[in-house]
């Protein structure tokens, strides 16, 4: 059973995934990709995965059968399990958890060499939609208090496996991540009486500097403060605070804008590797007047996040003036 | 003149290294080592370097030339500028600050094939020595309030150059990491009148199954929610806010636990990239009860950072007791 525990210090919750318990000589070589090899995520082996939760395909296909647009199944190696009551206790003055979650593995795409760059918004459509279906299910949850909803593609950024995915991993605990920018945003709301995401999107909108590109719903910029060359922000141009309550129109639209920012980021630097993770609000949380959810797109460019990492200081070579601009003028 | 942004949200502090802008194409092959090439740390190329600030050598010997056991000179590229007024400005709702500070490279040993772990306890002492003299010389520039320790070892771990070097930034502002960290342990000191450090160390002497080893003054532990396999802390056993105060004869009794942990560590995963960061308290406070100084060594095993950079979440494949286990065994 996986353990949550939490640094004394600094309140950060940190996951030890004792199923996938690594001793020192693992380490010495990095695991090979599935280049060339046996892919799980592909059509035909869908056996060698656990059973599908969700799926998108022809109607009357069968379930863990081939004939999917889109599959979405449990982490065979899950860095938390979905059995069991959720217990704390203290161990002397530290404080952990049992490891209940869930992790899912949501295939993109059936084809193992294509990317989630390359797929057509009426496609990629189908992923946002896949992430609010996921995370409306894993809410009835009541042990879970959040979903974190991200994508790794390429090594650098952590992918394990080459066929294009992104994952779901349910806690029962806020990270602490979330819970800075809630208060952060909260802090502003109560000095100013304004969402501050709204305000950051007003003031890119006039400046247009850090814009990339836009369309009617949605946003994307370079943020003032980027820790990496070429982050981008993707936001909802009208307040919302939950990503889950988004209709199906306002998803298509979203495809459109993150295609297309994708695209150019594509063309910018070829074979990008990059991270994208959704900031949404808390499950259980009511619609809130200060938060915002959004996308943060971080390329994996520099070799400085181990000290970064460390240290919570980031330092950038790219102004995001530069590179919204390069991100503008990309020939897509 | 590079500059300092603040994120409006999570009040994260950013360096935008302007002068060492880069263009998108500069991302797509990472750069070459000194690996057989020419280096600018190595004897009889001190020219090639800005003039040193501190070196350590017999007497007599003339400043940038040969003959020196370490040596500390500014940073060619450096992330920050030393000349200039501090000027705090607002752009819109964004706050930023012009780039003034420090950054300086420690030259740890004259000879380009040493690494940093394998350096008797008789010469290590000396790096750590040149961490407080340049820690109390940057304390006299009123502009600085936090210096930034670190070092990156392998180019996994962000290390740009091969011979063995650790880094210094002195900042005008603290690093979020520390105020969380300040904030934390006061948190804790409030409730318990005790130091959290100080109650971990107690903690840890106790049960000793996250104990890598101690000596009379210093105790290693891999820490109870370490964010990566083979973390480790190293941390005095009597309270100290401050490495700047720390005696001659303490720092050698670190040098002996630092760099048998450092073996234990080289033992269990040869070559191993890795990080270390001190954590001390800022320049301009005072002896605080509540906070304990203390190096964070952490190994650069995991692809993960990508995700956990953005998040906030860390997932560890290793639970800190069988590291220590590990570590503890290793025959050094």
């Amino acid at each position: 059973m996986p353990e949550l525990r939490k640094d004394p210090v600094l309140g950060r919750w940190i996951i030890i995934a004792t199923e996938r318990g690594k001793r020192p000589t693992d380490f010495i070589i990095s695991e090979p990709s599935t280049k060339g090899g046996f892919c799980p995520l592909c059509p035909g082996n869908e056996k060698t995965t656990p059973n599908e939760v969700l799926s998108y395909g022809p109607e009357g296909r069968r379930p863990n059968t081939p004939g999917w647009d889109l599959r979405v199944v449990p982490n065979k190696y899950p860095a938390l399990v979905i059995e069991g009551d959720l217990k704390k206790e203290g161990e002397g003055l530290y404080d952990k958890m049992n490891g209940i979650g869930a992790h899912e593995v949501l295939v993109e795409t059936p084809n193992h060499n294509e990317f989630f760059s390359s797929l057509p918004p009426a496609r990629m459509v189908k992923i946002f939609t896949a992430f609010r279906d996921r995370l409306l299910d894993l809410k009835k949850d009541k042990r879970f208090k959040y979903v974190m909803i991200f994508k790794n593609h390429g090594r650098a950024a952590g992918a394990s496996l080459e066929h294009s995915h992104s994952q779901l991993v349910a806690l029962p605990i806020l990270p602490r991540m979330v819970v800075s920018e809630l208060a952060g945003a909260l802090s502003y709301y109560q000095y100013k009486e304004r969402c501050v995401y709204c305000d950051i999107i007003r003031q890119e909108l006039q400046g247009r500097e850090r814009l990339v590109c836009e369309n009617e719903h949605f946003i994307v910029i370079t943020p003032y403060a980027p820790r990496s060359p070429f982050e981008m922000w993707v936001l909802p141009k009208q307040h919302s605070s939950k990503y889950s309550t988004e209709s199906s129109a306002m998803l298509l639209s979203l495809s459109e804008i993150f295609s297309e920012a994708m695209r150019r980021l594509e063309v910018c630097i070829p074979n990008v590797p990059y991270n994208f993770v959704l900031h949404t609000s808390p499950l259980r949380s009511p619609e809130l007047k200060h938060y915002h959810y959004h996308f943060e797109i971080m390329p994996k460019l520099t070799n400085m996040a181990g000290f970064e990492w460390g240290s919570g200081f980031y330092i950038n070579p790219t102004p995001p003036e530069d590179a919204a601009k390069f991100l503008r003028e990309a020939k897509i």
